[in-house]
């Protein structure tokens, strides 16, 4: 679509995993130096992509309500004790996996990121709409630079995307028509969420989210009305 | 207290109407240039006094359930409505009255509230803890220059200040401890509430707040860690 056609967008807010920031080589780092202060060597990609694919079926089982409401980084604290043994790292004490847990704290932006938010911020209220808790997206922000105007957060809701009370939610807040609000996302699924709510729709692919084997989100899958390849020609399309 | 005392403060959330901004100027600003447009002398000192005066008592109506969960903007609305004639002003069409309401997105900061934030940000998070639904702080950050890490409004907790909730939510979703976190307020009262949840307080005195006869809190009145008379000297105080 193109400038006109989201002219009444007001506020672009940003699924942030693999949208935002490349946690795969974030977090695959963090293990590796964690791995090492105890004298292992472990694949800390696989590490990674493990501990990445406990998370929607954590997210499940409190959104089913097996779980009472639980954030993100009680979720991959959890997570992180049931892997460690599989890959060597049962011997980790406490400060080490309290430390490694707060690696999805410190996640590092795209290389566009920063620069594209920068721009975008000059024409749009920005935030995230994140299933990342509170703090773990306030010190996120503060690590990697990203300038933010306000933190959603499935915390905010206390309902995990894709559930209509975070779309919903965080249009109420800002005061604004679903329409007024695009969700920006590497992940076709959110979008179709964010789209069945009336919010405008970005895609932006990430191809190496999970790695260079990547099979999903590689393209768009839906009628968005933005798809650009970095938050620069994002904000190029929108006129930012 | 001295540096030393406060060093557990890892995070400052702010009271915003007053300590952060002068609501009185910039209100009675506006709202004399609204008069002028229709013709009507009126004193805008006069309306914002009257208008604030009104803010206490609707968000005690809130806080004891004779009205439903009303975010600010709301109130300040129905406020208006109630004020315009009184001030000759009763003739104001739909769109200046909404125009008007928006005032409050608009408030000035103090000469040193920019300053001093940012230096505070560069050592803590800092976020508000404020009255002011999210919307109103979002365009109040953009307007003034405000570089908040976080948001955290009543509306967060759907519970007004001094209620419990507003202090207690702040720390835990920050995820830390109540004495982690500073409560930065111009108003005693304030800062009482933040103590009796552990909080820690700092207090800077903004004495021309309520206009030059200002009576009230123009001296800390309570057991308060920091003491300080603009934000500078608070991150003087902070070690910021």
């Amino acid at each position: 679509m193109n400038e006109a056609g989201v002219a009444p967008v007001k506020a672009l807010v940003f699924d942030v995993f693999g949208t935002v920031v490349d946690w795969r080589g974030s977090v695959a780092r963090e293990v590796s130096l964690a791995a090492r202060r105890l004298g292992v060597e472990t694949d800390g990609f696989a590490l990674a992509d493990a501990w990445r694919g406990e998370y929607a079926p954590s997210m499940q089982r409190v959104a089913r309500g097996e779980l009472p409401w639980t954030v993100i980084d009680d979720l991959h604290r959890a997570a992180l004790d049931r892997l460690l043994p599989r890959f060597g790292l049962g011997a980790m004490d406490e400060a080490a996996r309290a430390d490694l847990t707060l690696a999805w704290h410190r996640l590092d932006p795209w290389p566009d990121s920063v620069a594209g938010l920068a721009r975008l911020k000059r024409r749009f209220v920005i935030g995230t709409l994140s299933n990342g808790n509170v703090a773990l997206l306030v010190n996120m922000a503060r690590h990697a630079g990203l300038p933010w105007d306000v933190i959603f957060s499935a915390e905010t809701f206390r309902a995990y995307k894709p559930d209509p009370r975070t779309y919903d939610g965080a249009a109420a807040m800002l005061r604004l028509e679903p329409a007024e609000v695009m969700l920006v996302a590497a992940h076709n699924n959110d979008l179709a969420a964010a789209q069945a709510r009336g919010l405008a729709t970005g895609f932006v692919a990430r191809p190496t989210e999970y790695g260079p084997e990547q099979a999903r989100d590689l393209h768009p899958e839906g009628d968005w009305d933005v798809v650009a390849p970095d938050f620069l020609r994002l904000a190029d399309a929108l006129g930012a």
